[in-house]
């Protein structure tokens, strides 16, 4: 394995909010769980846990509880996150990524939707059983994407997006030894 | 490149806090920052920019404006997370995973130090010449492993560490379908 198809591989991760109805199999479920495990965190605290959902009804309702989280109602799995407290945002984007980047080793895509506002969040807790003191923001879908147009950022069910696409180029990206002396 | 090998890539990842002397080359330099510039993030809004530093009396300087951030002291060249606001840090989290993981693909190590109090990230802020309404919490290590012994969490110079080692098992990070249902 080289470095270069490494790159290529994160490269190539894209949100996919449109999936295939057949199940993850577990394999991929074990390698995501384990990529997850393995995340670094502040001290090695650990100061996560994660909750995978699979009932279409449970789905279904989590969707209805975010912004832009339509598309946990048609995947076939989701995986939440579970933190010790407010405190932890960076750790859980760095849990999140790695379980992201974990699926996609299997080619299966996932998406980001956030439980918010307080009151949606505080519901998918009672409905999931989660202790209150805990902070449950984000959930992944995940899901083999449903034909190739999902796998472009702005796909969603027939609508276009109108969020940006791409990303930035390296040089607005990156500064060198002082702000504002870029590299390139 | 098959799953296995990916997650098993992904699942090797550790801090590395002592580094060799040798720079970190360019190609290894421009994977990382082409693995963290298609991180993705709400709404594709990319709050953030980097800032690549190899200045040693700069890292010297930053070493000493953070939490257990010695490490940054000793390596050959650091990165520097600047993000638009306070209210990114589940993105930042994301975009210092990948920056990771894209130094680990060469075979780069890496360690995450927190600029820290606020006084202390203040005064990397103005060292850089970054502008004073950017967040600034994070600056992560690069460099290639001292040592064998460089690859385990606890290696710090000379001293045993208090952490704890390794990760949670699966069965008390993993929830299934309800809060306290575990799945093995």
């Amino acid at each position: 394995m080289s470095s270069e198809e490494i790159v290529k591989f994160m490269r190539s991760m894209r949100s996919v909010r449109r999936f295939a109805p057949r199940p993850v199999p577990e394999d991929a479920i074990r390698g995501i769980l384990e990529v997850g495990r393995w995340t670094g965190s502040a001290k090695n605290t650990q100061p996560w846990e994660l909750l995978l959902v699979r009932e279409p009804a449970t789905l279904q309702a989590l969707s209805k509880l975010g912004q832009f989280a339509e598309h946990l109602a048609r995947a076939p799995m989701a995986v939440l996150l579970i933190m010790n407290s407010t405190a932890n945002r960076f750790d859980s984007g760095r849990l999140a990524e790695r379980l992201m980047l974990g699926g996609w080793a299997y080619g299966v895509g996932s998406c980001i939707a956030s439980l918010f506002p307080e009151e949606n969040e505080a519901q998918a807790k009672q409905l999931l059983r989660v202790p209150g003191d805990r902070e449950m923001r984000t959930a992944i879908s995940f899901g083999y994407p449903a034909d190739v147009a999902a796998l472009r950022a702005s796909s969603d069910a027939g609508r276009r997006s109108v969020l940006p696409m791409g990303r930035k180029p390296l040089n607005d990206l990156v500064h060198l030894e002082r702000y504002g002396e870029h590299i390139i």
